[in-house]
């Protein structure tokens, strides 16, 4: 092996010098309830089509994918269509490596060096780490100490300081509450910029998707989304946005060309060909997301309401030791920063269960 | 669809207005040597074992991948180890989705705004795309006017320029040549920060891998490579490197969690276990190179002497009017905006020949 040097001696960007790399433990522990993904495999006709669909292309495989992934975007766009109500076309749909290769290249085209992002905090972490990777300055706002969003106050906040992007989470991650279009409205009507309203949990809540929004703010909104929830294909990798073409236009310009694999658009079409089995999930874990909450109530901790499938409660005195002490019963849950709560996945109502009855030995 | 608006009305960075999008255009001709693929598809027994390992990757789609895929790594190491001579641990690579991704995340390491990354023109054209994507300052040097590269004029240029990283690709891309590894000991000796050199044409070359300069110079040289050429896998998008292990510790600094999917990772290990069969192509592709080089003497065209599966060619009074002929012709070649000159991959002999007679009809 070629002789190592450290960190130090490379010419590395200052201000990545001391940094960790972001993600949460993959530890093999029995019950893994930290990264939100849907516990449920995928059926076993998804798997089928899926191999199909990718022995099918693997003949192709040295050839270049469809750089614009033009029938994936279809099938995202029918989807979106039938789900959310809003006619929306190819043109209106752009996809990606995960949300978070989408949200970069929003920030890459929006973003960037003298501009601003701004998010409500606690949310999803990738929000300021994209935002240094693409070196857009952060600027952090806050929620209520409730963890919900004070949107007048919220859309103050937009219009004094005017960001070129906005963040907003609904619902949000990792507290898990949705936000009405008619609050939305106001954050977009205070946006000088671009807002991406981040729906990475959409199918688990019972708000309208802000989708219903593009036909009165097509310059300004952008709705990402993710088929690594819901969808259940967190191993797939693929986020995707509904925006005006224009946005889409803009984003070619910077996304890398042939970013997509062959593979994953194969795959990803195929998977959508199931939405409705993949989603017939989608209830089943809302219902266990309600009753994980009531026994966390009852064992007296105190959750925030989720319209997610995940739970932040607390509180806890020591998070880390709590953290600890929830992996030493072989469960794995996520502690992210929010001084005195834990984040906990809805599993199965085995895993569910398993939580639960960890939740009983946990020092507070 | 949603009412549109143009790229006008959004608040896109000033330095991204006008542009457009890279890309060779994907049109549908019956001789496609614009993309320098490999012409032959994977053998049987390849889509064999990539169809069943992504079928049982499959059933963990649920489930996110491995973020630092460590299979995939190791499987990619014991390669390079075999076919360079040089002794790589997973330690020593990092891949990503295709080279290009593989240089974004060096630029966000090493380059980004206030630094600057040279190359040497004309080169292959993604280096100042993704250095602009990164607001990494792009300085361009020469090449001689036969495209060589004059290593001892290029290492008092990096010795006076100082830029933070600087690219060096051999085989070069468009011009076809490779550069002796005592002369890119001259580059390394001069350069201050960090030298890619970019092997994506590396099996198609009679020179031997700059991976064996890693051992003398382990915080500056990163050896970028793909798995699109030679290994017949452009549709997978898989790039790659060697470098130190500190490097690999820098890029995970960067990378987008969970980057590489579950069938990127299963696909790219299933092909390269058969990376003999794949790569018996070369043999036969270097062999073509030579005959229509041959061929394009015999018409009196100029062609570049090429170590890859390309050919640079000319000299052309129109190259839009001479590439426009071709495509009239039914061959797809690329106008790589080398004045005078256009670009033809290697393809089968069947597309060679058709190539060379449509040659014979060009406007020159």
């Amino acid at each position: 092996m070629i002789e190592d040097v450290t960190l130090d001696d490379l010419p590395l960007r200052e201000d990545l010098r001391g940094r960790s790399p972001y993600g949460a433990p993959q530890l093999d522990v029995p019950v893994r309830l930290n990264t939100n993904e849907n516990p449920y495999p995928p059926p076993r006709e998804l798997v089928d089509d899926v191999a199909g669909a990718v022995r099918e292309a693997a003949a192709r495989l040295h050839r270049y994918p469809d750089r614009d992934a033009i029938e994936l975007r279809k099938g995202l766009a029918a989807y979106l269509s039938a789900s959310t109500g809003v006619s929306l076309s190819e043109r209106n749909v752009w996809a990606a490596n995960g949300s978070n290769e989408i949200l970069q290249q929003i920030l890459q085209a929006f973003g960037g060096p003298g501009r601003t992002a701004l998010g409500f905090e606690p949310s999803y972490s990738m929000h300021p780490i994209i935002a240094a990777g693409t070196r857009t300055e952060w600027a952090p706002a806050p929620r209520r100490a409730d963890f919900t969003l004070d949107t007048p106050r919220a859309a103050e906040i937009v219009a004094e300081r005017r960001p070129d992007v906005v963040f907003v989470t609904s619902p949000n991650n990792p507290t898990g509450g949705s936000i009405p279009l008619a609050e939305l409205e106001l954050v977009l009507r205070a946006a000088p910029g671009i807002v991406v309203v981040d729906e990475a949990y959409a199918e688990f809540s019972s708000q309208p998707s802000a989708t219903r929004l593009l036909g009165d703010h097509p310059a300004k909104l952008i709705v990402s989304r993710t088929m690594s929830k819901a969808f259940a294909f967190a191993g797939g990798r693929l986020g995707y946005l509904a925006a005006a073409p224009a946005v889409v236009d803009a984003l070619q310009l910077v996304r890398l060309p042939y970013h997509l694999s062959l593979l994953t658009q194969a795959a990803a079409s195929a998977a959508l060909r199931h939405a409705d089995a993949t989603l017939a999930t989608v209830a089943k874990l809302a219902a266990e997301r309600d009753r994980v909450a009531e026994g966390l109530l009852g064992l007296g901790f105190t959750p925030v309401p989720s319209d997610a499938n995940f739970i932040l409660f607390g509180t806890f005195g020591d998070t880390r030791a709590s953290w600890q002490s929830y992996l030493d019963n072989g469960v794995l849950v996520r502690d992210v920063g929010v001084e005195g709560h834990l984040r906990v996945t809805i599993g199965t109502p085995e895993e569910n269960d398993a939580f639960l009855v960890a939740s009983k030995e946990i020092p507070r």
